[in-house]
């Protein structure tokens, strides 16, 4: 079977945008995405978004922002799982089209999140975990991933300043990319001397609070064929996974045995390896997210990612260039709307789009969007056809 | 294209759970769903829900009710349609077996709403409705909707007396109904002597506060020919729609254009008209969006639906028997299991399973779910093989 083709993208800008509206931020990107694709209708809208509810008081999303686009009639939903919302859309509007219900999907990604203190949004992100077990005693993502991160170094004997390289390359690619949040460089020294968040987690490693919206246009090949581009890019794999909700219940902790289960499947169905892969997005809420996704993706063996972090295997220039944009760390993570983000500047990359930060003829794209610490992770795997 | 079919049901009862948590709800409904399909394992779960975040501070049900079920790995994501999720989400499940990746699919609708105030819940529905312009100027659903009933009575000179015997015909259905919130009779001069909420809404014309959780399993044709059943319930039809989503920008206020739109792509999808069904559920969260409910949905001419009312052809001996076990006034409005249990409601007619409510011997069964004022409405048409 055939798959679905992404003809669109767009995006805004991450920061703080106190000028606009969550719905505002919503419409700029869906029009640049459907004026990417050059159409102008769509059979069904998917809004991926995590904390409406708890930020603005706003749900029914769908309808909203159809509204908001003149796309009255059009059905529309939300698609929720926590910080994996963006993926968990894209694969949604895969299944919709698959179906062969809906010709042209639009998934439109979108965060609001610098209109409210810093400790309700803490607490509102905090709704990705166990908020009876987990959240009432007091944890926070940071605390959960600084358990990790503790593990991680003591287990693999690892060096803090191997991991703390990530957010420097992160940084470097943002530089570069129009869209980013975070636009300045940091050394390893820098992200050692920031304040400790949870120990051993450093303020640098930390991806920041943004606003954003990202959308996609993704349509039957049938469709795509009609009004042929120069690129084609195919969502060759599609697939999600959840994992044990909360920590203190898992085997093991330094394996998201979600991100393992959906990278498995998605390289089954698109028909490729790991050594396949030209360019990379992985979901680096915290620095050490970043070696443990490049193991459970496949890309190097368990306690063994650090080392292609340390070796720059990651950079631009190196042999696997991963969140070419910045990635959550430095292009943002406004949290509905990073899944749909990473596949932009994917797509931007597939395109030979990338500007400054073009790797050289990238074919084949893996994202890997993960919700909570793992309880859901979506892998998709886009190629240039 | 063969249609996916409902394999098995489950529910808890409506009302207040005070000694459940909204998990403990969900999995109890879920259980019986996937023991009533027989099976034990599912490819994929979508959760609907609307207000996990507001009114338990929770969100990534897809993750926590995955893990609750043992389900650890199955691919699961939250559905958010404001009151319409429970539709929207048979609608997405719809899709995801006929896109051919998911074979069984299990549906948890669940909403837990008497732990909070009636003002926070209140609040909380409001997020259904645009928050920036018109819930800021005070405005809440049963204010929304009393412009409306106001407008029926005004404009198509009815007595309201008419509409009132409606939440009449639903109580008296509840009465036989296990898993109903109100079981109690009450007559049209009950409802007109009880208090006005929103003139001219009286309170016996609202639909209740409760919690509860209703689930089906859904699975592609070629799954339910391997272990055959006497009854083999088919989705012979699945539309969602969206309207603008605020009343004061709406054309027509007494047609949910919406409602129009997704039921005759159902129809035509399912190959079937109005006249053809057998068993009708409509979103009777106020009296006055029953007789609305009647003529969008083609079974009455506009400015008519009353005289259904009026004439009793909605009730168990009428010509349309409609909210069977009592509709969302009177077996309950957990919002966002709602449209679960009326997928619920209508198969166990299907299957002649109704008890004392039972009807004769009907095949084909209209579901309407609506979200805010008719912001979305998801119509799923059933059949009995």
């Amino acid at each position: 079977m055939e798959k679905p083709v992404i003809i669109g993208v767009g995006y805004t800008r991450i920061g703080e945008h106190w000028e606009k509206s969550l719905r505002d931020l919503a419409v700029e990107a869906a029009l640049m995405a459907l004026d990417n694709a050059g159409v102008n209708r769509v059979d069904a809208i998917y809004v991926s978004n995590m904390m409406s509810g708890a930020l603005q008081d706003q749900e029914h999303l769908g309808s909203l922002i159809a509204t908001y686009l003149g796309l009255k009639g059009t059905p529309a939903c939300k698609v929720e799982a926590a910080c994996a919302s963006g993926g968990m859309a894209i694969h949604q509007a895969f299944l919709a089209v698959s179906s062969g219900y809906y010709d042209t999907v639009l998934i439109v990604g979108v965060e609001k999140m610098t209109d409210k203190l810093t400790s309700e949004v803490t607490f509102a992100l905090a709704m990705a975990e166990d908020r009876e077990y987990v959240v009432s005693t007091g944890a926070t993502f940071v605390g959960l991933n600084a358990l990790l991160y503790r593990l991680y170094l003591t287990k693999f004997n690892v060096g803090q300043k191997s991991i703390a390289k990530f957010p420097v390359i992160a940084h470097e690619n943002a530089l570069n990319a129009p869209h980013a949040q975070l636009k300045r460089k940091i050394s390893v020294e820098d992200v050692l001397s920031s304040p400790i968040i949870a120990d051993p987690i450093r303020l640098l490693e930390c991806a920041p609070i943004g606003d954003g919206a990202a959308a996609l246009v993704i349509s039957s090949p049938e469709v795509a064929k009609e009004s042929p581009k120069d690129t084609y890019i195919e969502i060759a794999g599609s697939a999600a996974a959840t994992d044990i909700m909360s920590l203190h219940e898992r085997l093991d902790l330094l394996t998201l045995f979600a991100s393992v289960k959906a990278a498995q499947k998605a390289y089954k169905m698109a028909k490729v390896k790991p050594s396949d892969v030209d360019v990379l997005e992985v979901h680096d809420a915290f620095s050490i997210l970043a070696p443990i996704a490049l193991e459970d993706l496949g890309f190097a063996k368990k306690g063994e990612g650090w080392k292609m972090i340390e070796n720059m295997d990651v950079s631009l220039s190196g042999k696997l260039p991963t969140n070419t944009m910045g990635g959550l760390k430095a292009r943002g993570h406004p949290v509905g709307a990073t899944g749909i983000y990473q596949a932009v500047d994917a797509i931007l990359q597939l395109k030979g789009e990338a500007g400054k930060n073009q790797v050289d003829n990238p074919t084949l794209a893996l994202l890997q969007s993960t919700g909570g610490v793992g309880g859901t992770v979506v892998v998709n795997i886009l190629k240039r056809g």
